[in-house]
């Protein structure tokens, strides 16, 4: 199979026309002269973590942020790097492929290029097996041709994908020092990058030169923190679900007669479930983050289903559209607990087969009850990150199951035994109830990038190359201020330390974001959920366009919420010297006074806030 | 849910973009008089069925073809059609949503009010069932305003749409009776038009002045024949499902581990699933005709499979993309057999619980040989049409089951008991075969049209007015000639009886049109098929565009096969016209020798062709 990869290949005529697409840099990285400016050394977002944190990371820990401005831009301790001698880079696809990551290796090879025609980019095979195989595929013009703007990860494929054991670690090491990289770029999510850190670590440690990078790409658009608006890939998945969310809730309205239930991949955190929902207005969504809050179990989301039918049924509809991300089954605390003791008896070595009767009883109740298709999927081995397969567990099946079992009860109960009557029973006079269910996540991922994914892995494909000519290491490349055009983007790196956080017995690494139900895009969803519900006010976006209307809108959840962290630390250092500037030995005492005032004031606001205790 | 009906909608940037697109009209169509030109007489492609459709249909057998022609198109005996008066015309949507049904209203509501801006067009609320109810929308520009060039149809809605038995033939006629219809326009597929030509012949018998006009609207694609080349909706699924197939071909490439079993949507025939395949390039189809051809097994399927899946392993390839229509299901011999005892034992009462017990012996080996979530499904009532819940029977999940039991045994088998070992196994040495299954169909059924689909609907609406302005009565609208520009094309209007066959034991009726193993289109498929199995040759058309490359492609199917019957039908005519112009009276006895021994020659072959015996 190494054989076919990075092979030129027929494109459709839409293809061809895609790889013509030229993406705009932001004007920071225009020319071949760019300027960093280094800001403040970085903490940990959770101060409680910070100390495990840097005692895990001595070496890389604590770095300061990094911005990139244009070369005339008027900073006065920026550094100009002019001195670009020829590098010898590696890049390496990790985990889900994701439509965008051909760009992010485009973007990277033409920065190298232009910055010095000498430097050599080397593309790894089969992702983190290709690295420690060393397998590599020297990126050419030629070889990037039809990869231009194009989906999948098919140039060079991927695989498991683990940075993490001592072997693994030690055969990344090996591959970067025989191969003389100065440095080696991870292209993945949450997972990839916490390995990137560690590498990063452990390259220095070790005294190995090679600087290690990592690129946010993952379409569960979960690798979001105050340096990490989006990521690659996330805005083409929610555009080709939306579009095809639409389309079923089109159907649903003009057959009248089917409830669909939709699951959508996404892994732990409801971010694609959310935008989808705020893109195409189906009737419900159930986030992960709600039932995790709410502690609600699989019979109060049955009966908040049933409950939502029935208001329905009650205006004369039988149908509608309902969104489950894939990793609402975790979320619901019986199921989890459920898994926890299966991954537990299958780590210790006990067969599918024989996990039912070593359960607790309590655990035991809860799998008796089920129906055989889930049982079945919920005794798979757990992934790499301990979750359950999540994309392999029909949580959309479960539920239009467990609805339309309680609908028949509520439709035709008339028992005798008034001692088991509920309230619910017997209340139902509507039409029977019809699911239709439905995954939609692969049929996504291997879509054409969205414009807007094109333009942003290219951009980070260059910040690549930036960072590794700032001689970074352990650092992300970041575009802050995404929601405006290209023109107003921010280009900047960040340690990914700064963006790792501590959970009990863990060890520090990023976790998914998972939805901020108190963000102003969930809010959003509230104030027009009851309208969702019973209005049918279904939008369909459309298929994903190039051209004209809709070809540059960007994640709604992007739009609404009020990010650009990396700017505001900007304006407030430019605060800051100004201060300096004002408060020069030889200003009038009253000055510094009140500067001394102010500042003393701000300080303990500050320190108030940041203590241990009231966070 | 009637109040809902008609009402304007929010609609996306890209909705609103498209509602101000406006089809063009071929020239024949334009302006406000058009020429009908009546062909010959028109029989049944069937002859040996011709006598039993003749009987069956009294009124309505034999009559002419019609084409409509340019004002100005000079031909001798074409018929203007001047007088144009108001007219009151009932239109309804019956069976399946298929992009482009809205298009066909908005056609015929322009052509009606062109000509006579008094003329009513009234929708029926709910398909048929708002039909026999007399539940009607008058259509206007204010209620078209959202949804012109829109998916779905949600306009009128729809429901299970017969008009087949003496109840609801009468509640049809009793509506358009006392709505005082000139003419009732039904719009479906080939169930829907076989009730169209039904309802015309008892109007017709019992006096009732309502013409009735059938439209070929359906995704399936499978009304096909002499008259018609292909139906409104199947363009935009294949584009929409050709997309989603490609980016889970691309998906399978760059992840390299899990074969894609994909069925698709289209009942009985397989014209959906190649077209798609022609589109996209997947390394697998299997028609439902291939298998009745050939009367391939179930474990000959399964072997055809094993050994594509042993044949990519030994070149290091572990993934693949095979697409199944979901009629794949009832053309397997032994299924077909079992399907059919089952499906009498449900019409006899028997519950579906008791079901297993009462097969015959042979049908309920392979029953208990089926894995249980195939049994349920095998269990459901059949449909109208008398064919299994087509798009409920996952064929998809059923074939991955048994190719991974079969992969699994040509890897491990150890056996001592020679006398059991099978030639295939031990054969396979390669890794772990990993399916994972998709249904594409009601998330394609209400996409946004294509612009062929636009164009299409809006001209047949056009024709449907015609029609009823030429006073015909059990005619389908065609478009001729429809690979070609709009400008191009050849309207007409041909008598639904000249479309039916007999089958055995059977009424007159429009069957699906089966994909022709002898056709164009499959001969494409033979000769690629090679090359799709090994070379991963995935082709991604892309998502569906409205302007630029491929907004304008047409099928595959339909460009490579060589229709315009109708064309031929008119130049033959022209043909015997110029024969009559040159031996008239007065010309020379050798040209008359000449014409009658070669006009003998002629009528000796055609009636040796067309003898019953040859067919």
């Amino acid at each position: 199979m190494d054989a076919d990869y990075g092979i030129a290949r027929e494109l459709s005529d839409l293809q061809q026309l895609r790889t013509l697409y030229k993406p705009q840099l932001p004007p920071c990285l225009q020319g071949t002269e760019v300027r960093v400016e280094f800001g403040d050394a970085t903490t940990a977002a959770d101060p409680s973590g910070a100390h495990t944190i840097k005692k895990s990371f001595p070496h890389t820990y604590g770095q300061r942020l990094a911005h990139f401005l244009r070369a005339t831009a008027k900073v006065a301790d920026a550094q100009i790097i002019t001195d670009q001698p020829a590098v010898r880079v590696g890049v390496v696809f990790c985990g889900r492929q994701s439509p965008g990551g051909h760009n992010v290796i485009w973007g990277l090879y033409e920065a190298l290029k232009v910055h010095n025609p000498k430097s050599v980019l080397l593309g790894f095979l089969g992702g983190s097996e290709g690295l420690f195989a060393q397998k590599t595929l020297e990126i050419s013009d030629e070889i990037l041709a039809t990869y231009k703007n194009q989906g999948g990860y098919d140039l060079l494929g991927r695989t498991k994908d683990q940075i993490r054991t001592t072997e693994q670690v030690n055969a990344a090491l090996n591959a970067c020092t025989t191969l003389k990289l100065d440095a080696l770029v991870i292209i993945g999510g949450v997972t990839s990058n916490t390995d990137a850190a560690r590498l990063a670590e452990t390259f220095a440690e070790r005294n190995c030169s090679t600087k290690v990078v990592g690129i946010p790409v993952t379409l569960n658009g979960d690798l979001k923190n105050h340096f990490v608006e989006t990521n690659v890939g996330f805005d083409t998945i929610c555009k080709v679900n939306s579009q095809l969310i639409s389309n079923v809730c089109t159907d649903a309205l003009s057959a009248e007669k089917y409830y669909y239930f939709i699951r959508l991949m996404g892994r732990k955190a409801s971010q694609v479930a959310l935008e989808c929902t705020l893109q195409s207005h189906p009737n419900m969504v159930i986030l992960a983050e709600e039932v995790d809050a709410s502690k609600l179990t699989l019979s109060d989301i049955t009966k908040q289903l049933c409950d939502a039918v029935q208001a329905r049924a009650e205006q004369d509809k039988y149908h509608g559209v309902v969104l489950l991300p894939e990793g609402l089954i975790e979320s619901i605390p019986e199921v989890y607990s459920l898994l926890q003791e299966i991954h537990g008896l299958l780590r210790k070595g006990v067969f599918a087969d024989n996990i039912s009767g070593q359960l607790s009883p309590w655990a035991s109740a809860l799998f008796e009850f089920l129906p055989p298709f889930i049982k079945n999927q919920l005794l798979l081995h757990p992934e790499s990150d301990d979750s359950a397969q999540l994309s392999q567990i029909e949580t959309e099946k479960l539920l239009a199951h467990l609805v339309e079992k309680e609908m028949n009860k509520r439709l035709i109960f008339c028992s005798l035994d008034t001692r088991i009557f509920l309230q619910e029973e017997g209340t139902y006079k509507g039409k029977k109830f019809n699911a239709i269910c439905h995954f939609f996540g692969y049929q996504a991922r291997g879509s054409l990038p969205s414009k807007f994914d094109c333009d942003y892995a290219y951009v980070l494909g260059h910040i690549g190359y930036h960072i590794i000519a700032a001689g970074l290491n352990g650092y992300m490349a970041t575009v802050n201020n995404l929601k405006n055009p290209v023109n107003k983007w921010r280009c900047g790196a960040a340690p990914i330390t700064a963006m790792m956080t501590v959970r009990r017995y863990g060890q520090p690494a990023l976790y998914p974001a998972t939805v901020d139900l108190r963000g102003k895009a969930y809010d959003l969803l509230r104030q027009n959920a009851a309208k969702f519900l019973m209005d049918d006010v279904y939008r369909n976006p459309g298929p994903l366009q190039f051209e004209g209307p809709g070809a540059d809108a960007r994640p709604v959840t992007l739009c609404v919420e009020d990010q650009d962290y990396m700017g505001r630390i900007k304006e407030l250092q430019e605060y800051l010297e100004k201060v300096r500037a004002i408060v020069k030995p030889g200003c009038s005492q009253d000055i510094v006074k009140a500067a001394l005032s102010a500042m003393a004031s701000v300080t303990d606001i500050l320190s108030l806030m940041t203590s241990p205790s009231s966070s």
